[in-house]
C-alpha cells in the first residue's frame, strides 16, 4: 500500500485549531487509501521558551540536558496530534524518536541518524493506525535523547520514509507542509515576479538550500537524494500541489536556470600575499575551523612572484571571530595583510541544465553589469554560479538575475 | 556509601530560582559525603496547563496519549535541575523514567511499578554524578510511556530508594521536600495547636494519608513500609528536621494517639431494609465499583427481621453518581429505600499505641459528646477510630479530639 510521510512544522501545530487542521490532513490521506506517518515539530515558540528557561538557570547548559529539555516540545506535539486524529475518528498512535527506533550517534544538539527500526511503524500502519512521530529527535545507543539540530524535523520525515522504503515498502513519498506554497524561482518577498516551481531536482534543491532559500534544510534533501524519496513541499494553508523534489529527469534539461538565491549577510576576508607553498591553505582553514567558523566559499587565484591572495566568505555573524583569526594568521604566516569587508552578499543561479549549456555565467555577469553592480568575487559549481557583491545592492542583483533568465515566465516543460 | 533520594514537588521547582535552590540542596548532600538521587515533578502548574491543552483538542483524550503528553512536564524539570547542579559545580545526569529502567504495567494514567533497574543509577552514582530522575512516570514492557497517577513522584522516590537497596546498597533514605515542615498531629490550618511530629510509623502514616492528611500519598508510604526505607518529610523552605516515617519502634508505644485527621467532603448513603442473604453486599458494592465510585468506609450492623441496613461513605464529588446507583439498587434488590446525606465529614484518630490501650474510642466519643457533636456512624481499624459527623461541625470535632488527646503538647518519647 502507498505510504505518505507528512511533516508539519511548528507553526502548523502552534494552536489547538492548527493541530486539528493538521490531523484532518492526515485523516484525509488515510481515507484516500494511503498509510500515513505524521512527523511534527514543537508547537510555535515552545522551543525558544525552553531555551530561555535554560538560560535563566545557566549561561552554558550541557548539550545532553539541552536535548533532554528540548525533546519535550515535539513529544507534546505528537500526543496532541494523536488526540486530534482520534477525535476525527481514526486510530492513531504517537512515538518519540526513541520509541520508533530512530538511533543516532551521541553528538548532542546535532546528532546524525544512524539507523531506523521500521518494525513498529510498519506493524501499526498495517493495523490501520496513523503513526505520529516526534521530529528532530532520536536516541543514542545508550538511550540518551539526542536532537538533530537545524532542519531536524524535515530530516526525520525523509529518513522515516527512507527507513520504510529500505524495509520493503516500494511506494513511499514525503510531504513537507510549510507556510509557503512550494519552492520558488527566487524568494517571493524579494522578487515580486518569482514563480513557484512544479519540480526541482535534489541537486538543485541542495544548492538552493545551502544558498539560504530556507524552504528545506539540505540534510533532509540529501537523505531524499540518497534513498530516492520524492519530496513534496506544500502549503499547510491550502490544497495546492506544491513543488516536487525528485531525481533529475530528462525534461528538466529544458530549463537552464531553475532559480536564483541570495545569501545576504556575509563577511568577505582576503589574506594578501600569502607565501605560495604547499600546506599554506591547509594551515589557514584548519585554524579557521578550530575557531568554529563555518566557511562559505573559498577563492584562490593564481600566484604572482611567489605569493598569492586567499579569499573566503563566512556568515556575517562570525565577523568578529573571523577578524581575530585572520589577524593572527597574518602574523604567524608572514602574509602581507588582511582585508575584511563585512558588508557583502552573494547572489547565485542554480540549474542542472547549466551542465550542457554554455554562456550562462556570462549572461549573469552581463545582467549585473547592466544593473551597475560590481562583482567582487566569483565561484561556480557544476550547476551553480555565485557572485559576491555589495550587500546594499543584494536585492537589486537578485531581481536583475531573475529577470535576465526569465524565471518568472511559465516553464516550457 | 550512604545514599539519599531527595524528592522535590512541583512547587519546589516552579521557577528558575526554586530550581537553583533544590539543586543547592542536592549539592550540599553530595558534599556532605552522600550519593544523591533527585526525583522531581513537573514545574508548578505545567501539568494543569497541558491537561487544558488536551481538552482544547478533545473531551476524551486517550490515556496513552495523555501519558505521552504529561510525562514531558517532569522531563523538562530533570533537565533544568541537572543544568542547575552543573552550574553549582557538580556533575549530574538526568533520566526519564524509561531511561532509568522504571518499568510499570500498561495501565495508563495509573500504572503500578513492576521493576527498577538500578544498574545505570549505581554506575552514575559511583562515578560521582548526582542522578536526577523524572518522577511520576515509567515505561511499560513495549516502551510506551506510563504515569503513576496521584502521588506518583513520591512513589517514584521511595521506589528508587527501594530499588537501590534491593541492588545491595544498605544505607538508603528518602527525603520528601514539601511546603510544610513535616507531618503534624492535625492539619495546622484547622487546629492552631497542632504540633509537628518527629517520628511516625508507616502504619500510622498510611492511615493519615488515606484520611486526607495530604502530606504524602499512601502508595509511597506502602513502598517505604514494604522495603523498610526511612522517609523524611521536610520543608523545602528551611533546614528543619522534618518528620521521620519509619517502622514501628518500641518507644512509639508511649504515645497512644499520634494524630487526628479530617475528611471533610463526604456523602453518606444508607440502603435500608436490604434482604439479609448471602451475596447482597457483594452485589451492592460491585455495582458501585462498576460506576467508578470509590467507597470510603462501609458499615453494616446486625440485621433485624431478615433485613439489614447497609451504609457507606464516598467522596462528596461523587454524590450524584452515588444517588443514581443507589436508587437503581433499591429497585433491583427490593430494598426498603435509600437515604443520602451529602453533608457529612469524618474525624479520625490514629496511633499504633491503640493496639495495647483500652478506652481510646470511648474517650474520643466523650470528647465529641462534650462538644455537642452527634456521631452518625462509627468505624474502626486496629490503629484508627473514625466517626462520621455533620460537615458543619467538622473542624470543631477535629479540635475537640485533638485537645482531648493532648496532641499539641510536647511528646513524652
Amino acid at each position: 500500500m502507498a505510504i505518505v510521510v507528512q511533516k508539519f512544522g511548528g507553526s502548523s501545530v502552534a494552536t489547538a485549531e492548527k493541530i486539528k487542521r493538521a490531523a484532518a490532513r492526515a485523516v484525509a490521506a488515510k481515507r484516500a487509501g494511503r498509510q500515513v506517518v505524521v512527523v511534527v515539530s514543537a508547537r510555535g515558540d515552545l522551543t525558544d521558551e525552553l531555551i530561555a528557561l535554560a538560560r535563566e538557570i545557566t549561561d552554558r547548559p550541557s548539550a545532553r540536558e539541552m536535548d533532554q529539555l528540548l525533546a519535550t516540545g515535539e513529544q507534546q506535539s505528537i500526543a496532541l496530534v494523536a488526540m486530534a486524529i482520534h477525535a476525527a475518528g481514526e486510530p492513531a498512535i504517537s512515538f518519540t524518536g526513541g520509541q520508533v527506533g530512530l538511533v543516532t550517534d551521541g553528538v548532542h544538539t546535532k546528532a546524525r541518524i544512524q539507523s531506523i527500526d521500521a518494525v513498529r511503524m510498519r506493524r501499526e500502519l498495517a493495523a490501520g493506525s496513523i503513526v505520529i512521530v516526534a521530529g528532530f529527535q532520536g536516541v543514542d545507543a545508550a538511550q540518551n535523547i539526542t536532537t538533530l539540530g537545524r532542519g531536524g524535523s524535515d530530516t526525520t520525515a525523509v529518513a522515516l520514509a527512507a527507513g520504510l522504503k529500505a524495509a520493503g515498502e516500494d511506494d513511499v513519498v514525503c510531504e513537507i507542509f510549510t507556510d509557503v506554497n512550494g519552492v520558488y524561482t527566487a524568494d517571493p518577498r524579494k522578487v515580486p515576479g518569482a514563480r513557484k516551481l512544479d519540480v526541482v531536482s535534489y541537486e538543485e534543491m541542495l544548492e538552493l538550500a545551502s544558498l539560504g532559500a530556507g524552504v528545506m534544510h539540505s540534510r533532509a534533501v540529501e537523505f531524499g537524494k540518497k534513498y530516492d524519496i520524492p519530496i513534496y513541499v506544500r502549503s499547510s494553508f491550502n490544497d495546492a500541489e506544491g513543488t516536487l523534489i525528485t531525481k533529475e529527469a530528462d525534461n528538466m534539461e529544458g530549463i537552464v536556470v531553475r532559480g536564483a538565491a541570495l545569501t545576504k549577510d556575509l563577511v568577505k576576508v582576503t589574506v594578501r600575499d600569502v607565501p605560495d607553498r604547499p600546506g599554506m591553505a591547509a594551515q589557514v582553514f584548519q585554524r579557521i575551523a578550530a575557531a568554529n567558523i563555518v566557511v562559505d566559499d573559498i577563492i584562490q587565484n593564481i600566484s604572482h612572484e611567489g605569493q598569492t591572495d586567499l579569499s573566503f566568505t563566512a556568515a556575517g555573524t562570525d565577523a568578529d571571530a573571523v577578524r581575530e583569526v585572520a589577524e593572527a594568521l597574518v602574523r604567524d604566516l608572514g602574509a602581507g595583510g588582511v582585508e575584511i569587508d563585512d558588508g557583502v552578499a552573494k547572489v547565485s543561479i542554480v540549474g542542472v541544465g547549466m551542465r550542457s549549456h554554455t554562456g550562462v555565467a556570462g549572461k549573469m555577469f552581463g545582467a549585473l553589469a547592466d544593473a551597475k553592480i560590481n562583482i567582487q568575487m566569483i565561484s561556480t559549481s557544476e550547476i551553480k554560479v555565485s557572485c559576491i557583491i555589495g550587500r546594499d545592492q543584494a536585492e537589486a542583483a537578485l531581481r536583475a538575475v531573475h529577470d535576465e533568465f526569465d524565471l518568472g515566465a511559465e516553464a516550457t516543460q
